[in-house]
Formats: C-alpha cells, structure tokens, sequence
C-alpha cells in the first residue's frame, strides 16, 4: 500500500470516530492543542528558524520570509485562533429542517461531517493550525500538504497536534504530507475512495492543476482579483477612503483590489487627487489610455494587466463608458470572489448588485470586509470563489453537510 | 469557434438575460412551454415513434423501449410538470441571512441562479423537460445532451421549448447537443469559461468518466445501491411489507433496493417466508452461504453481487453478525443514496442514522421514498450521491447558490 493510500484509509477511520464525538469532547482536544502549543513555543520558533535559515539561503523574498516567519506573537495569535474556535456553536447536528410526510414519517436534514477533507496550501504554517482547528470541530479528519518552505514548522505543528490526538485516541485525524514530492499531490487528489474534498489554498497555477487533476470535488478559495467601480453617480467624498483602503491596508491578501474601474465623466475630476494620494502611498499606477494623462507618475496599462493578481502596491486603472460596461468588464476579469460600486444612485447599486457574478458585492465599502472574522465565522478555511456548496468565506459551517433522515414505523410506498 | 463553444457563450449571455427576469415573467414562459407541449402532442409522438423504430430495429430490450416511449399519459404528465413547476416558489431573490456588522454595513446572503447548467443523460426523453423547467424557473440556462436513441424526441421537446424562448428573447435559456459523437460531451465537461456546473444522470461508467475528465464541477446523480438491514430487534410484522417494496415496487429506479441484510438470528425466522413472498413476485435470490439453506429457491451469491446495481427483480441477501458489521458493509458497497434499517431499538435506530454516510437513511419504512416530490420539492433534476452543494433528492433550491451583498456608506476596514 502506498504512503498516501495509507494515510486516506487512516483518515477515513479517524472521521468515523470523530462524526461520534459529542461538543464538549472536541471542545477539550482543541484546548489541549492550544495548551500544547503555547508549551512548546521554543520549540516551534527553533524549528521555524530551519526554514527561515533555508528560505535566506534560497533567496526567497523578504515578503515571503515574513509570512513564513512563527515569533511569539504570531505563535499566541494561533493559540488564541483556537481557543476561539473551540468556544463557536458547533454546527454538527443541527436540525436544518424538519417536517412530517403525509403518510406520518418524520423527515429531518440533519447537519453532518463531510468526512475527509485533503488540503493543499502554500507557506503560511498558521494554516496548518487554522485549518486542523476548524476541521477537528466540524467533525471532519484532514491530511494537510503544506508548502516545502515551511517543512520543519510544519511538521513541528503537525506533531504537537498529534500528541494531543494520540492522547485522545484520534492519532490518525490530522496528518501532514511530509515527503515533498509533487507525485504525492497526484496521488492525494485522484484518492477518491478516501477523501470527500480537496480544498487548494495557493496561486492559480496550483489551483488549475488540481481542477483538471482531481477525480474528487474541489472547493477552490482564494484567487482574487478584486474590483472597485467608480460610478458616475459616486458621492466623490467616499473615493478617496475606499480605494486606498481597498488597495493599500494590506495588498498581499485575496481581498485586496486589483483594478479601479472609473466613469469616463469622472476623469479629470477624480484621478488627478486619488493617483497623487495612492503614489504617496507608494502605489505604483498602469492606467489605459484614456485615463493616462490623468494619473500622477503612471505608467500605460497593457491588456495583461486586467488579468493579473499583483497581491503587490500595483493598481490598475480603466475607464468605461456606463455602468454596463464596467459589469461587463468585471464579469470577464474577476476572479468571482469581491467587487464594490462606489455610488448614491439605487438603481445602479441594484444593478451592480444583480448582475455581477461574484460571491461579495460592495456597495460604498472596501473590499477588504470580504474575510471569515468580519462576517462573524470566527476562523475562515479560505474564501471560495466557486458556485457550488460555499462562496465567499467558509467557516466551519462551510465543512459541513447535510443528511436526510427518515424514520417511521413501517411506511411503504404506493 | 467550435459548435460547443458557440453553445456554452450564447447559454452564458442567456443566463444573465434569465437572472433579470421576476418570477411572474418566467411562471409565464413555463406555462407558453407547457401549453405548446400540449399542442405539439402528435408532432411529439410522431417524432417519438421515428426512435421507437430504431430502437427496435437496434434491438433495445423491451424496459428500455418503455422508458423511451413518449404516449398521451406520458406528454400530459410532462405538461402537468411544466405547469406544476410554474406553481412553485420562486428561491430567487430570498435573503438567506442578513445581519447589521458593527461598523453598520449590512451584509445580506441572498439567493442567486447558478448560472449555466449542462446536463448529460441518458435515454427518458420526459429529462429533457423536467430539466428545462427547473433550470428556467432557478433563472439558469442549460445545455442538455441526452441519449442518442431518443435524438428525435429530444429535438422536437427542445424544438417547442425554443419556440417559447424565441418569443420571449430567450433563444439560448434552453439548447440541446443535436451532435451525438461522444467528443462534444469531452467538450462540453471542459468549458469551464461558460459553465457553471455539470450534472450527469445515468450509470456509473458515464458518471466517472465525467468525473475523470471533467473541469467543472460536477454534481453526481442517481447510482442507488440501496441497502435494507433487517436488525435484531426488528418487528418481523413490519419487515416483509418494507422488503417487498422496496425491492418490487419500481426494481428499474435509482431508490430500489439491491441489497438485503440480515442479523444471523433472525435467519431461520425471517428467510424461508420472506424468500417464498419474493419469488412469488418474479424476484432473483442471490444469498450469501450463511443464507442459502433458508432461501427459497435461492443460488448462491459471489461478491461481485455486493457491488452491483441490478436496476431489475434481483436481490442479493447477506447474514451479518452485528449491526456494526451492517454498517461496514453498507459504508464500503453503498453509492451513498439510500440505506435502511427495520428495528425496535432506539439505540440501533441512532447508530445506524449517525453512521452510514448516505444522503437518505430510513428508519422502518422503504427506501424507495427517497424521491423529490415525496420529500415536498415537486419536480426533481436528480438524486445527489456526493456531498457537496446537495445531498438527496435535487429540486430547484439545490440549483441555486448564495452570493454575499454588502450596502455601505463608505466604510474601509481599520
């Protein structure tokens, strides 16, 4: 049996063991996780510090490097995220609804486990916390595959976990694909025998090869390519605020904007101010043509540009002719996962709101609100740009589904 | 651009066409659909007939030819559907949840139409319109690509959906594959640019071969090995009533048992009548060893049999030792649609719903209620097996998704 099979059977059976336990019970392992965790802080960061000596000596960005990077802080920040996750309602059993047949049987949709969940993520290490927190509560067992820059933190996190697991007789309900080898993402996305779901956390290229690959369902999350339109009926005092939120609070993040879209009327009265505010913010600017000789210090956008992630201080800027065309644009673009209108006409935030085919839809806010914590699901797996099962953020709701149950005393049909 | 590509981009510009219209508008082009069905009805059979001759001519068997055969009954059962799915309530537009967040955004979960549906099936022409309808009343559009022996029933139902459309400029909402090479379909599961979600319905070799291949998602429908488990502490007064249903009542459906298990006790009781009352009914007896000696008439069973669908008057019939061991097997042979248990135990009763991994599990009462119009859905497009999206029987809820709207006036996050 191959290593990966192995770990799909061991997963399997750990979910069995895990859809029996009660609230209170998955409540204690979670403390103990973030008990252990807050023990072995020194631990963990001397491990961290394997990776981090290894990513300088590879070169790896000093963007990257921070990410990577687990210090007391951010080690407190994974304890507190599932102390957190253990004090949440748990979801599983809930009674979604419940009627009785005519002929007298009870009918009830039962809230349950998926089962397995496989997820394949780059090289932030809280992850591996985040997501072994929030699957442990929905019930569900999980096989991470975390980025290889991160091996030695997250193989450090893997087992601190596991010592709580063993200790509660689950060893099997977190496990971590230590082997690097690209092989064994093969092998994990095509194990549909084992797993129920695939959830990929990372750039396009990972996620596109996994939707072609996978012969088990795929949640994708997290590829944004974020809009902000700025309407010809804009309150211009809102502008401001909004843009530069939405593209410099934190532009490494899914939910950050990539492209402005203004009113062709709008022009020459809103780019001039706006581009020397976001060039003082060290933005740099690629706008068309049109809006070109508007914009302090930009450069001309290419096409390319309406069809790049930057996740970097790099706006691009376009003009459109009407409210449709900046829908139009948006559908063709966007990754589906956040967009905003800036306007006071009812009408067009009706349309917008209509007709854009993304999971969030702002109407005079930043894009940024689009995040687990602010739409009040405490920790977030990721945010999901498809239709099907969850959009937008998924919480440990989203690890959920659903069952019929149906009892009577002897019905049959006619 | 190719003949499927030129299909997905116009059901795209529908579907955007289709999720501006209110529900009056689309009640009334489902009741033009249906009236003009109704009118058509000797074109319908006359075209009908022209695929029940080559059918014949290709050797169909007889059930098959009965599926595919389209009389007065069976067009007026069509149209009272169409007009029955016009009654129903529309989703669109029900806010799911909505909730003020503490910087006073409001942030709203509202219903939304998937989009493009494509639709893969297999040869019971009345699909073609029980899909049509659904899908139009969700506000998506869909490409359907049916079994090649009903090509001309096929095209004359699409032909009189798309007069309807026409004059209601909706050409595209509904558009049928006409092509029956096989290389559409590997088309069709890949254009991921313009389909939102592909919903295959038939046997098991169509369905993985779509999952193999398939770029989008995919929602699986309708393989039902379905199990009854005969408990220990079943009331054997209501055991034949249960058995004899679910196996007889309808064998060729999706929620037809195929499987019959039994406690090792209750063999000597159970078997000898229960087997004499199934062959009475024309049904084949496959039983284990353990069984064969108490089975009427019985041959014995190989284990292929535990992992077949038959669709036909065949059940295979296997003694287990406990109800743990039951639910072992039914976990491991089960396509996850439908599953019961006849019991006087509460406590067997909850471990069985707890833990077999099926969309619908019965106490006491047949399996074959798994069904969209006995569970309150009136129509159905299929009977989910996986557990993304839906579970169960699928009406037109389950072909919609939420997206998130977000009314601000200005807010940026801190």
């Amino acid at each position: 049996m191959s290593y990966i099979e192995n770990m799909g059977i061991n997963a399997k059976l750990a979910s069995k063991e895990l859809n029996k336990l009660d609230t209170r019970t998955k409540n204690k392992i979670l403390l103990e996780i973030a008990d252990n965790l807050e023990n072995k802080k020194e631990l963990i960061k001397s491990e961290n510090e394997k990776d981090l000596i290894a990513g300088r000596e590879k070169g790896l960005t000093s963007a990257f490097l921070d990410r990577l990077t687990l210090n007391d802080n951010r080690i407190a920040g994974m304890v507190e995220g599932v102390r957190q996750i253990a004090k949440f309602a748990d979801p599983i059993g809930e009674i979604e609804k419940g009627f009785r047949h005519e002929n007298g049987m009870e009918i009830k949709k039962v809230r349950v486990p998926l089962g397995v969940i496989a997820m394949i993520y780059e090289s932030r290490p809280n992850v591996t916390i985040d997501a072994a927190a929030l699957c442990l509560k929905a019930g569900n067992s999980i096989i991470l595959r975390g980025g290889t820059d991160a091996i030695y933190s997250n193989v450090v996190l893997a087992n601190i976990i596991k010592e709580v697991l063993i200790n509660n007789k689950l060893e099997f309900a977190v496990q971590l694909v230590e082997k690097p080898e690209r092989e064994y993402i093969n092998q994990l996305i095509s194990l549909d025998k084992y797993i129920d779901v695939i959830i990929p956390r990372g750039g396009r290229g990972l996620k596109k090869a996994i939707m072609d690959n996978a012969t088990i369902p795929v949640i994708e999350t997290g590829a944004g390519l974020c809009h902000t339109y700025i309407d010809k009926f804009a309150d211009l005092n809102k502008v401001k605020d909004i843009v530069v939120n939405a593209k410099v609070q934190r532009p490494g993040v899914c939910n950050a904007m990539e492209t402005l879209l203004i009113h062709k009327d709008l022009l020459q009265e809103v780019l001039p101010n706006l581009s020397k505010e976001l060039r003082a913010l060290r933005v740099e600017l690629r706008a068309c043509k049109e809006c070109l000789p508007f914009v302090q210090d930009g450069i001309l956008a290419s096409d390319k540009d309406w069809d790049t992630e930057y996740l970097d201080l790099i706006l691009s800027i376009k003009a459109v002719n009407s409210l449709d065309e900046a829908i139009e644009h948006i559908n063709k673009y966007s990754t589906m996962h956040s967009e905003a209108i800036i306007t006071e006409s009812l009408e067009n935030a009706n349309i917008f709101t209509r007709d854009i085919d993304s999971a969030c839809i702002y109407v005079n806010a930043s894009t940024r609100f689009t995040d687990g914590g602010e739409f009040g699901f405490g920790g977030e797996i990721g945010i999901s740009t498809q239709k099907l099962h969850a959009r937008g953020p998924m919480g440990i709701r989203e690890l959920t589904t659903l069952k019929y149950v149906i009892v009577g005393n002897g019905q049959i049909r006619g």
